[in-house]
């Protein structure tokens, strides 16, 4: 038995990121593929490749400058490929790169599961807690 | 043909949940348990039943203010059951229901997938785009 079994577990995934660690930069890239936005365009993009204005038609509520900063931080991450085509007027489409298509299909195993159980989920919900006035 | 037909499949079941859509419910449920900090709560409690200090020393970086917040919400939407033992200190427990260890499965996959895969999407990870200063 080692005195240390969390650190003895840490050296034998040295290999693989830690969700659980601050510093571990997989903290990072989880927090962009399931931010409020994050999610939705990679459930959207995985339908195919879409136009700035298809996104946004699609995902209700997200406003221009939202989309905008989601998609370059996915593209960024090497989730999304942007395409210019250099036509008049411009033609720009966003679309999923291959590893971009491997995280979506755990985004959407999530999606799809929360939208699947959703009577089930509401009917145990519960009001908020409010704390009490001091 | 659509690449995904999983995720067309998702957004045409209109009888289903519908994360799309700003007003449907499953949006919300969804967010909690992709908010920064409900994914690692429910990584970490899919682990086993935990106290609320050994969550704090866990996932490190949280702060209580935000670990109580998060735990609060995955309790109202059924996810994590909180047991408070009526003993002298007191003793209250944070665990997965079972909706929530369904849940946690999704949760576990995304971050596993990412975990597991951190090398190679390191080694696409571009630096963001700096939009250039007027």
């Amino acid at each position: 038995m080692t005195p240390f079994p969390t650190a003895q577990s840490l050296i034998d995934h040295w290999d693989r990121g830690n969700v659980l660690a601050a510093t571990c930069p997989s903290r990072a890239i989880l927090q962009h593929l399931t931010s409020k936005w994050g999610t939705l365009v990679m459930v959207t993009l995985a339908t195919g490749p879409h136009r700035f204005a298809q996104l946004r038609r699609r995902i209700t509520g997200v406003s221009e400058r939202m989309l905008a900063q989601t998609l370059q931080q996915l593209e960024a991450d090497g989730f999304v490929l942007r395409v210019a085509r250099d036509v008049v007027p411009p033609h720009v489409s966003y679309s999923l790169t291959p590893l971009g298509a491997e995280a979506a299909v755990h985004v959407m195993a999530l999606t799809g599961w929360i939208e699947g159980n959703l009577p089930k989920i509401l009917a145990t919900t519960a009001p908020p807690v409010i704390a009490e006035p001091v």
